[in-house]
């Protein structure tokens, strides 16, 4: 990684450490587990680990630690559910991990106003059990249960942001503490306003490095009067792909529409007890009045049958609806476990859907002539989709071959008119094809990374690099 | 205004006015009826000229004039349609405006994608012209026939954000020439992506202090295939307004929302020829399948008929149709022509749609109470609405009562929640505003700018005031 070259350690000076300590007593740890389980992701990229962990309880103790990892010239990385995915957790220059944890509380639900105040700690999952009662419900779910301020810092979406949007849609407002200890109130609970820079969106997807979300306003929507789920199985992947195409430019507003190609379904039956045909196959979510999903899945089944599509396997019930998603959740977790003792080296694209038939097909020839598995899952709705290869990180030979997969596909998808990452994010994984993409960007996404953290406090060596 | 005490000249040198002439030839003027023309918006702002207008015909031409503004230290206004309302325009140190109406051709329409590529000086009306063969349309309509790079510098959005969002969730991407003349492309055409810092976002209500749109790629939509639109009268605003508060809550989808209220409506009877009953109005439309449509209305019908509203006035004629949406964009002059020979102080607040009924109830009690005529109009569904106060500028009663109704109306959206301006900006009008709203974050989004434009040359004096 070209961000591991120019490295200089600054790891957290012994005053730091106590200073910390007599701050947070128990909620202060410098155990070495707790330290392994803070300085990695979910993904295959190397772990670094922090020098300690401290578990704050308001934005107030956050602001603290930011002041005194200032004075000291520490990094700080803010740690949600620890379920990223291109090394955005690992210290590489030492530091303070900061765990969120114990900020998970529902501040505010304003129903009249659809909308909710939150900790950043708070999982997605904990959030929509809290909104129950309250026929709301927040959608942006990337499978993961992560927590809301990680999605935030992240710019997550996932299976129902083609319907809903991703973070970036639905974030009304961020409090956070700045590099220099400040605290701040991005924006307000008005459904929209034009005063002042949109620094909201400046921090949603800034991966910890301009500050660090402490609470956060979110948008609700109504529980659907109406949900229905099906799968549909396909012969062939392009014709799975197609259906999706001509869906979403027909504008049906499918909540979800998801693709698993037949190694990720055989992936997904053996782990989740499912008995899906091993086809290519497309999850589907609608969303609305009983009358308009029974005419959303009526349209949509209209353009399966002209691909190649079978028959809808309808879930109606809750309860096989959540077993449906359950097991498109842990596609990632089912696809390692296809390779037992294998990491995944998991990656996300997402291009124009004009685009998605050509950049999945080649995705898949190159697949098809490698060695490797790895299984193809995705986003299809938004034209973003993921490659799991299952490697060996101890095995040169796998990651020289999961590298040049994973470097096709995300040049590919450039070339195509896409994007590097639809939702995962650039942490350090990512550092060249952000150069790439965004070469002409990137000196002024420095600068404001400079203007904003002069000291380089905030997760450093992601996102923008070293520099 | 705050901003203009601290107010340095910065009026283009002989030598610059001479490279741009010898540069841009006849699209290069120092005209005084021109300059005049570009010094101001449609506002009761206080005007100040430009010193010479350029006439730009492509991106490189842009960033030349940017680099030659660069080198003499001379400030650069970009102007599209005139059409804003704060005193964006208006060129308080001097400099040159850069008049973006050359740039006007769609570049590329995307039909597969749902997108389109134009130039920033291209009208939305010109734009929907041009796709109407394609069955799409552009839905972000202001009133005003403003320039689409205007609309995004400014975070414009008008009667159907209700329903598809603003400038903010419909720009995909910008071209924009950065403060040093470097050229840059913000983003890309895939639906969404987490790869770096959302530069695109930060641009778009920036008001030409961060950078000059040059190019957009923008969302585009299906024509709906059902519209249908009805105006609804009310006995009283608070039914009015009551009615739009359960329709949001209830989730009802409606495409536009429009509240005017009795003196509004009689303004648009006498300016568009229309014979409404003047009484408090909603402005409504529908948008979907002609069965959803039906639904929708029939839905909102019980709605309106529980807090006292009429029958609905249809208007199922695209000609009918067009002929009252026409009157609601004309609702701005319309109210001007109530008291001819008057300014229009017109001002725009977004609150929570919670706090709609007692924002919109407590101001028109100020107007009834105050010895100026401003009518109240607005796009309610987000909880936006505007006052048109009716002044003579060279009356110092009338600018100050209108002063003190103003800022009470923005004082009072603030202590509910919300926002200083729901889509018209803080130009040079609302700086002290944007200082009460955001305090907190005003130093860190003036590290931005001066991280970003570090001499001051963009549209210096807005926004974030002359620091």
């Amino acid at each position: 990684m070209s961000v591991q070259a120019d490295i200089i350690s600054r790891a957290a000076p012994a005053p730091l450490l106590r200073a910390l300590e007599a701050r947070f007593g128990a909620r202060f740890s410098q155990g070495e587990a707790l330290r392994a389980a803070h300085g990695r992701d979910e993904s295959w990229h190397e772990a670094a680990l922090p020098d300690a962990v401290v578990f704050p309880h308001s934005t107030e103790e956050v602001a603290d630690v930011v002041r005194l990892c200032g004075e000291y010239n520490t990094p700080l990385i803010a740690f949600g559910a620890g379920t990223s995915l291109e090394g955005h957790l690992a210290a590489y220059e030492g530091g303070i991990s900061l765990d969120m944890s114990g900020m998970s509380r529902v501040l505010q639900v304003n129903v009249e106003d659809l909308d909710v105040r939150v900790e950043a700690g708070i999982t997605r999952k904990t959030l929509n059990e809290e909104l129950r009662d309250t026929g709301l419900f927040f959608p942006v779910d990337p499978g993961a249960n992560a927590t809301l301020g990680g999605m935030a810092a992240t710019r997550a979406s996932g299976t129902n942001a083609v319907r809903y949007g991703t973070m970036r849609e639905n974030v009304l407002s961020l409090k956070a503490v700045m590099a220099n200890g400040e605290i701040v109130e991005t924006g307000g609970r008005a459904r929209k306003s034009a005063a002042g820079y949109d620094l909201t969106h400046l921090l949603v997807g800034s991966e910890g490095t301009l500050g660090i979300i402490t609470e956060l306003s979110l948008k609700l929507y109504g529980i659907p009067e109406s949900i229905s789920a099906a799968v549909c199985a396909f012969d062939t992947l392009d014709g799975a792909v197609a259906s999706v195409i001509e869906t979403i430019q027909s504008g049906l507003p499918v909540a979800r529409i998801e693709i698993l190609d037949e190694v990720q379904v055989r992936a997904c039956n053996a782990y989740s007890g499912l008995s899906l045909a091993e086809k290519p196959m497309l999850f589907l979510e609608f969303h609305g009045s009983p009358r308009s999903t029974a005419e959303q899945a009526e349209a949509f089944g209209a353009i399966a049958r002209g691909h190649g599509g079978g028959d809808f396997d309808w879930a109606t019930q809750t309860e096989d609806r959540n077993r449906l998603w359950e097991a498109r959740h842990n596609a990632y977790y089912a696809a390692r476990a296809l390779a037992p003792g294998k990491s995944g080296m998991v990656t996300d694209v997402c291009v124009p859907i004009s685009q998605l038939a050509r950049c999945i097909a080649e995705t898949k020839a190159d697949v098809a002539a490698s060695f490797l598995t790895a299984p193809l899952v995705g986003h299809v709705g938004d034209g973003n989709f993921h490659l799991i290869m299952l490697i060996d990180p101890d095995d040169p030979k796998d990651v020289s071959e999961g590298r040049r997969l994973h470097d096709r596909m995300v040049e590919r998808a450039l070339a195509l008119g896409g994007t590097s990452t639809g939702e995962h994010g650039i942490g350090a994984g990512k550092l060249d094809f952000l150069a790439k993409e965004h070469g002409d960007t990137l000196p002024f996404m420095r600068a404001v990374k400079q203007a904003l953290d002069p000291k380089n406090l905030l997760n450093p060596g992601k996102m923008v690099g070293g520099f």
